[in-house]
């Protein structure tokens, strides 16, 4: 079989949203879902509830780049249809402290003019301690909820709800409005038996399910996998037969966000007796943060630094750091391949790998394991032993909820288009009325009220708002745009002096070109450019008076990059520059 | 959970091979075994065999570009080992028709003095359809063979033997040496129900492994699955099962290569009486060779044209076309997304991705299905439902070639090295000596007699060749990281006109920026990147003479460097153009 991977730098094509327009007008005041982000991609979660003049917003996430990106860091919510409302919003709501749910925080406060955040203590400290890297914003008012606490944000009563998911705090949102009432689940899963948190409160669910719930919005990312989510006790039965069996130093990777993934690793590591390294910037920053507030419990003397390491023996250590997706800079890659400050990969080592693969980066796993595969005693991952579960409903579960919710209304959220599908097939599955299982899109609007739900037929902004290094919303289309050609094929620039009198080139154009060709090995090309660009100047310019200067940039735009495509068949961004003397 | 793509436009670390060198000279002549590729990657497959003065090659493949080489087409293997032998080489063994095996004949046969190919009438109906694209390259001079055919190659005494894999005519190669019997199994797998070729042919493998085979070289593709391959023909089982439940048209999408999975579909469309429609260039192409030498069997009238479509119903209709990937521009996504110049996605259609995803395509094959669940009747893909075998064989047939060859010493290919490295394990599980298990990395050699199998310590070149439109090798890592950069974040071009009297700037300085910034809303910044160009120049300046306009450029580089990072926390290139008047 020929592998063959999608060359990068081509802008792929983005879905636009086809919306089946219903222009019937709602009778009297509705409740609006509007989400605007998360119903598209299984990121960047960002939900409005709107009942007439009461706003509130769930999540504020970031999406990190696709493929066709490039240099983009981030993308986060457009938040245009919020702007001119903004008295109108009572409180956001942030079910987690994952990335996807708080990294748009910093940049959308300001514009928002600063609502009150509603959430629970260690989310609350992974949003300060973003907000330490954003001086200059404003400082974020939080104020922390539980699951007793009963929220009055504008018409809305707010309540919440415990979830499993594989960060600590993570909840659901129950949301009271005058047209009924909304079950907001967050991301979630049900873990009976799991580590480090309280199992899933059916109990609480089924209490709720009896209230007549309007709607309810959920969780799509596992909805194309059948079955039930393995429970974290599994997971930890499975990491500690490793422990058991490794002979040297224990390395294992995992999201820096999964941090209760790394407090089984930390208690493993004190049942048998090892010291934990923790590695990785990220993975420091949420560990302090968590041990802070106490969402990790760590012996004293169980977590050692840099100096310790020399004098304890190999099979005494585990180092728990970040890079399981193969990122270049993370700390599992600049272990293995020899450029981490002090630690090196020795062959006694047993390495674990406990996280799934985000689409995208196979490529770059593929390409850690062969250097650990050279030099690692064993490499454990998840494909071949369960040591990685997903914080994430199944399709059984994912039913069970919406049997214990009994909604009349269904949405699903934070998915791929195709997950929401089959996420909606489900609920039709479930018992939801096929009319009654709306499948919005980002942007798109959605009424409802006691008697139906529908697509309203109108559309908030949501085209993306990049963050490349200071800069928010300001790498539009153009400039990736450039950026995907310039990558493709480098540049050639071209510089003439010409005289604005006889339109003769002086002296020898200058070129300058990057990416295209090597430029030692391509002199006769260089030379023959030369000679082309004096050729169409000195031509064009003979007939022209005065010259057109726009009209010699074009001619000469499109005279070089036609030479230059015969003779390489390459198509490098060509730029004329005349200057005039 | 927070999805983290790696960026794009960064040099990602290649595996530098760790050659466990034993210095010990050989006794008397030996054996020697050199990938030039396919070990290490799953794809560029070129492997020698050499004893004394006589070289036998098999295949010549080409290798799709990874992520990190932007606007390469491809990768083909650097034979310079073999340029000045090139009178040694006794002739080229292709092992099927798959571009990674044949892909890079039409560079390679002219370096290499044009040696014969020996395959068989598939294979070689493949060849020639490429060579058409590189006239002014030698013709390939083929010789057909067959599971009868005695060739002697120099020393080399070869014969061949069946493989199921999914294109007809694959094939396995016996080399017998005075050091010994070297099996090479080409891609294979075993299928003792296959559709459309012969079962595995296990007789003949006993046979051979009655004969004290010296060295088993075989494909690891498969060596991190467990179990078996399943056969085609439960694939064609399932395939079935959607063609009785389809009421719209069908469109199958898979590999233009898989040819196996072609002949299946058509003969589906000709069992529950649908009309055919090719669409993609090289699904095209492969079909017309493959049909032409009467490898795909299809009855008269089966195949239509695009005139055909408008009076055929809907339900009479397949369309088997590439796109399985997630491609761009090929014709699922075109249908998909309403691209295509004839066919479009319509939401009575069921649509069938009959292929695997290759690794670092998963976010395009995403992609591609949300466009598709959106507007198609069905989706079915091979993570749902077992529509699409692998053409490689899995754990448990690995085992059974070992143990039906029963080799003396192994070699794994055709795999990344974390693949070689778990062939080789399971080598040993099926009773290899471990010392006898050897794992080659590209460019190693191995030699061996019959007393003793070893890396010799020398290393073939195996620096990557790229091409890249007309140009073979010439884009070398400076071009490369020049693309990767100009992609990260743009390129920013000053052109100053400098009086080389007095140093002083004249006129204002010129900007030409692309991918950095939106120029029409960075006016600010360009003003200013203006007035600090004239700066640093004329303080520069005002000290020189004569001015030193290398150091002059450096200064600006630098200074204009850290202001745009400064400013944006940007890096673009910056090049300064100094025009002296």
């Amino acid at each position: 079989m020929t592998p063959q991977r999608q060359s990068v730098g081509r802008i792929k094509t983005r879905t636009a949203p086809a919306l089946n327009e219903m222009p019937k007008q709602a009778e009297g005041p509705v409740l609006k879902f509007l989400p605007l982000g998360g119903c598209g991609e299984v990121t960047r979660s960002c939900y409005v509830y709107e009942y007439k003049d009461d706003i509130v917003i769930v999540d504020m996430g970031l999406q990190f780049p696709e493929e066709d990106m490039p240099g983009i860091d981030y993308i986060i919510p457009n938040v245009e249809y919020l702007i001119p409302k903004r008295k109108n919003i009572r409180g956001v709501i942030v079910t987690h402290g994952h990335l996807d749910h708080i990294g748009a925080i910093p940049h959308l406060l300001e514009p928002l003019g600063n609502p009150v955040i509603y959430t629970k203590p260690l989310t609350r400290g992974m949003i300060l301690k973003r907000q330490e890297d954003f001086r200059g914003t404003p400082h974020p008012k939080v104020e922390l909820v539980d699951e007793n606490t009963k929220l009055k944000l504008g018409c809305f009563d707010v309540e919440f709800f415990h979830v499993n998911h594989n960060i600590p705090d993570s909840m659901g949102v129950v949301l009271r409005s005058p047209a009924g009432t909304v079950v907001h689940t967050g991301d979630w899963k049900f873990d009976h038996t799991p580590v480090n948190e309280r199992p899933a409160d059916v109990e609480r669910l089924k209490q709720i399910g009896k209230d007549n719930v309007l709607l309810l919005v959920a969780d799509s990312t596992g909805s194309q996998s059948p079955g039930k989510t393995i429970s974290e006790s599994e997971i930890q039965k499975n990491l500690d037969e490793i422990f058991t069996k490794a002979k040297g130093r224990i390395i294992a990777a995992t999201f820096s966000s999964l941090l209760t993934r790394v407090q089984q690793l930390i208690w493993l590591a004190e049942k048998y007796d090892r010291k934990v390294l923790i590695e990785g910037t990220s993975m420091k920053q949420n560990v302090q943060v968590a041990q802070e507030l106490g969402y990790l419990k760590i012996k004293k003397g169980t977590v050692i630094g840099r100096e310790d390491l020399a004098h304890t023996p190999k099979e005494k250590i585990i180092v728990v750091c970040t890079g399981a997706q193969g990122e270049d800079r993370a700390a599992l890659m600049r272990i293995a391949n020899g450029e981490h400050k002090y630690l090196h990969l020795e062959n006694t080592d047993s390495v674990i790998f406990s996280s799934s693969v985000v689409p995208g980066n196979e490529a770059s796993v593929q390409r850690l394991k062969d250097i650990l595969y050279k030099k690692a005693e064993k490499i454990f991952h998840s494909e071949s032993m369960d040591i990685h579960a997903s914080g994430h409903a199944k399709g059984d579960d994912l039913k069970e909820m919406i049997q214990l919710i009994k909604p009349k209304y269904f949405i699903p959220m934070h998915g791929n288009y195709f997950m929401l599908k089959l996420h909606s097939d489900l609920a039709i599955d479930a018992g939801i009325k096929k009319e009654n299982a709306v499948i919005a899109e980002d942007g798109e609007i959605i009424v409802m009220d006691k008697n139906a739900i529908r697509k309203s037929g109108q559309k908030a902004p949501v085209n993306l708002i990049m963050v490349d290094g200071l800069g928010v919303g300001d790498v539009k289309e153009v400039v990736l745009r450039d950026r995907q050609m310039l990558a493709e094929d480098g540049i050639f620039v071209i510089i003439s002096v010409v005289d604005s009198e006889t339109g003769k080139v002086k002296g020898s154009p200058d070129i300058i070109s990057r990416g295209f060709v090597y430029l030692r090995e391509s002199r006769d090309l260089l030379s023959q450019a030369r000679h082309l660009i004096r050729k169409v100047i000195e031509e064009s310019t003979s007939q022209m008076h005065p010259i057109n200067w726009t009209f010699l940039k074009d001619e000469l735009r499109e005279e070089l990059g036609k030479f230059l495509f015969r003779k390489t068949e390459r198509r490098p961004m060509v730029l004329p520059v005349i200057i005039e003397v």
